[in-house]
């Protein structure tokens, strides 16, 4: 039996709605089954149809949706959140309160306060929360995993990181473009770039390394006239092993579409992943030639190619990261969180705001070190 | 409504059936419903329970099936072939005959006499028949041939396409690889590595560039011990401009996963496709410095860009190349053929045969130069 | 007539020495007549006849050679200085002294103090040094120079360069390597990685941009236990205009043979630098799909062009960037400093060592920013 | 003691003397004394003064000049010819009938009967005479040899060499472009194409493999209408042991500077590689991951990381690969031939001929296949 899903948010003119949609049906473990697309009910009322949904499930209040679907026979077994930042908290609590695992875009919310109490739901409720980091479920993401935590690279030196955009290096938020409009405003998206790339960078630093800096130095920048939030953030690292680290995210860095691109350094060699061609991951040893671990190949560890859809050679991108995290959901949701240990959480949320409330202070106080608190 | 899909072919350890049944649900236009997975009835109800097939439409027998399908108020809109290549005619033929749209995978066939009947019954059905020659699927082959037929190259004088695997290069078709197996068989592949992925890199060229060679001149060979069909293929061409083309397609070509690689060249410039990485065309123009397109940049033609799913810098694959077959295949069935006029048919199918009947010819006769039959 | 070369340091054992030698003989500008190779008489007279020298003209001490040289009526026109950088102001002084003009491996010297000292020195004699910053030579960062200043890329935001090696990622010094045991030795060396490689990478980003940063914040670490200087340096900059930049620069990431690259990003575009490989100019435009400029294309703007030995496809390397700078010593020594404006010279220099002087300040204060010294 | 050498062609506007200049200086081991850079007599002057020349050993006659600087106690110990191909032998005749050795640019002339007159007359001559092709002489291109021979990618399978520019895309020979006016010239060039740039790619792949055909198939055209001479050659290759080799060499592919590429397959794996990017050779072995050798890296068998000026990570180039025939001909003008036993020479260059020869028969016949000439 597929797993019923909901979604709210992701309605006419979204654009991470029909990821996700695209990610839970890609291996067929899930079916749409209601919705609150847009508070707007012909919005979503149309939202719906276009996605084969009977209208009675089409909901134009997510309070409302959680209760009616908590109540039905034939209720969601989980529900997908997609809206604007500030309305995860709210929506997520309403699921959870009425007994809904839940999926949340990232980042989990906009405040560390508000992740603490969402965190303290998570718990009471008993329900699992899922945060879609999806770039951590990329194959070679998870290989560079494996091979960092086998000691493949010796001591972790150096720990790289950049996510960098162009599309808000104009002031777009000022034509009707959608995703650009509510991404610029403070009380909807709470932070600026480094909610909306800096955390997927951050996240995925710690993924791969198993590592969470003591301190960090941060500068967010806004390099539009007139924008309210950080378009470009800059963060150094101080680890406990004496490992240095840097990220760097920009919104407003031209000649990137969305460059995400790691490299950790270690003493006996070093590697690098970059996004935008997922099918490759190069390890460059200190004592060998550098060579390159194709997507899917005999040289991959086993459960890792296992991630795999489709043979080596045959290109996989980012709905294919994107639905590795809908499959293990579907594992955990019907086996218990045990079932996918890499899946992120309501901890990696928790850990991602706490990164951006340092970051944010430690700005404020002209880069400052500060340390980061252990939610 | 979602089209009705069966599929013939496909159950465990199979490959491809798996690929199309992702590419149909990808753009959620399809609902599997039926299907004659194996011969083995077995085989045949545990693969369609993992699909979430009823079982009184799990078919261990084809013709069965097309019947029992054509008589069901609710049955199959359309059929997806995913056999080995002996067995496409008479599938389709099959389907067709019941009056069932017929979704195909390449080669069309193992002869071009089968070729021709079957385009025979294909025009007498008065329905459909859709090759899955997915790389032409992809946004940026599509945009390579706008490009080309814009003028964009000049004149062209060169088309240069290699297709190179390795997997077959020690004799796996001794081992249990089921894959391997069936296309070492020259009764059930009709043909060797030029049927395979031959037929691919043939299509490629000729739907980016528009331009069917005169004649060409083949040597087919195999380099393992005892195997029975080609593993390596080397064609030249002779276009009606005086351009000139050649194609290698291989299976024992060490180093290569899937390496399908389009070259163009014009009196203006040049352009290059890779199939490992498809999110990248580089055109060369003569008098300007060579540049990268980018799958859904702002700098694609606009029709090719609204193949995309996601948008620049977040990469797409093979199965989202895949999926576009099925998309525009979904687009043909609801409205006629006009209304995906890029989608492979039977004519690009008896094309194929065609191809593989001259190179045969030519490669028996010492490497002669043949013309093409004009099917 | 060539003009007359003498050196100081560069003999057995030596690696930047035979460097110099081959960038003044590649254009014919130049004839080595004269040396003190080494303090080890023996030494300096093997070196000097594998370097067809008359026994004569090869000291043993440098102050006797400038003298000897200065008497001669055919004695240098100039001398190179290759020795561990503790001997630069001291040899480069006893040369100015004698009216010699002198060409000067970087860093200049091992202290602001001292270079300051140097500069007066200079002055005086009214002679002058050149410092063989080779990458800001190559025609391409040349060509990216042009590009910035013409304003092609628009307002600058990001300077970002960085210049990783891997070569003392073990305690090389611990063995008879001669190149690493001096510059271990901070008596011998002045600085460590910041001098040997840092000094590179700032002046790069320097020239290409023509912006120099207000303030930097700096950490320098040694990652191998008993090195006593620094083999890691991580730098932060603060431009007038807002611009901000980081500079990495490190001898022991794992992976890296001799990784300078240099990626500057403007309002309007970005470029990107790799020094491995030299031949190719990365232009990615806000408004236009990104391009390639290759060294001595029509592409290149003339007189960056002109810097080209070989056509465009024909690779260029190390050795003739090196030469670049010694075909422009040549230009400048017989017709004076503004026959080539672009040749660093005595400013640079203490322009680096005023950048060494504020990161170790900074790095001391645990990060903190720190003014640049104007000088 | 330097060598000294003499130079046949190379005058005001000519290309590949100032090459041989460059690579004869750049270790030393030559020293330019006496040319005929040109037949006319004040550009011979000029030439030979810019180049440091004393007037009476700049000659307008190489025939003079031959017998002269024979007859001289300080005359030229070796003559490098740099003119246009049809005076390569009647020079090489002169000089080696004067007992000096020659160095001579590729291809070796303009027949395959003149080049066997040649042949003999170095015989009888008891001199040496050196063929320059570069490519050969590449660190890398040494290393793949090595390798093949070691038996690393098994059994040879496919030789797949290319050489393509753009140069000659249109009619350049209309112009004043020099370069272009003689190779347009049949009674000049003797060849088109597949001389000036299908020999070097027809050698490479001698040189690599140890391996030549037994037959060929070839295509010579031209696709400039008025151009007398071959501006696209397309050969086809068989092996003894059954490999197969395709060879492309073309001056009208738009969108290629100098792209000379090199692919090998063997049963157990493949490596590549292009001159444009000279510091890099690729290794894919059929059960390994892919894998990079640098130039200069310690993974480079000793013999060939010995060809190395700089270290790795230091780019070299084309000068250096050229430099490395004049350094192995100092060691054989020195000690023999055997000195050198990878350097070119008249073997090679009467084997080059050969292919032309075979080529341009088999294109006549319409492709034939044709034996070559054992010589």
């Amino acid at each position: 039996m597929r797993l019923k899903l909901g979604m709210v948010g992701g309605g006419e003119g979204a654009f991470i709605g029909a990821v996700h949609r695209l990610a839970a049906r890609m291996d067929d473990e899930f079916e749409l089954v209601a919705g609150a697309f847009s508070s707007d009910r012909q919005n979503c009322l149309r939202s719906g149809a276009l996605l084969h949904l009977q209208p009675d499930r089409c909901y134009a209040d997510f309070n409302q949706m959680a209760l009616a679907e908590a109540a039905r026979e034939d209720g969601i077994d989980v529900v997908a959140i997609v809206t604007p930042n500030h309305l995860h908290a709210p929506v997520a609590s309403a699921f959870l309160n009425a007994g809904i695992d839940v999926i949340c875009d990232k980042p989990l919310c906009t405040s560390y306060a508000e992740a603490l109490q969402l965190a303290q739901m998570v718990r009471h409720s008993g329900r699992q929360l899922i945060l879609t980091h999806n770039y951590s479920a990329y194959p070679l993401v998870r290989e560079a995993r494996s091979r960092i935590l086998a000691g493949e690279l010796g001591e972790i030196r150096f720990i790289e990181v950049e996510y960098l955009q162009q599309w808000l290096a104009k002031p777009l938020e000022l034509t009707d473009n959608k995703q650009a409009g509510w991404r610029a405003q403070p009380e909807k998206a709470g932070s600026g770039c480094i909610g909306d790339v800096g955390t997927h960078a951050w996240q995925l630093a710690e993924f791969v390394s198993g590592m969470l800096p003591e301190a960090i130095s941060a500068e967010l920048t806004s390099f539009i006239a007139g924008r309210k939030l950080d378009d470009d953030v800059r963060v150094q690292m101080r680890y406990a092993n004496g490992a240095k680290g840097r990220l760097w995210a920009s919104q407003v860095a031209c000649g990137h579409e969305n460059g995400l691109k790691l490299r950790v350094y270690g003493s006996e060699g070093s590697l690098e992943f970059c996004q935008e061609n997922p099918n490759q991951l190069w390890i460059r040893p200190f004592d060998a030639p550098p060579y390159c671990i194709t997507r899917a190949s005999a040289f991959q560890h086993v459960e890792n190619r296992q991630l795999a859809r489709v043979p080596a050679g045959h290109p996989e991108g980012y709905l294919e990261g994107f639905s590795q995290i809908y499959r293990e959901a579907a594992r955990c949701l019907r086996d218990g969180p045990s079932a996918a240990p890499l899946l992120p959480g309501i901890e990696t949320g928790v850990q991602g705001m706490a990164f951006i409330d340092a970051a944010q202070r430690s700005s404020r106080a002209g880069g400052e070190w500060v340390a980061l608190i252990s939610p």
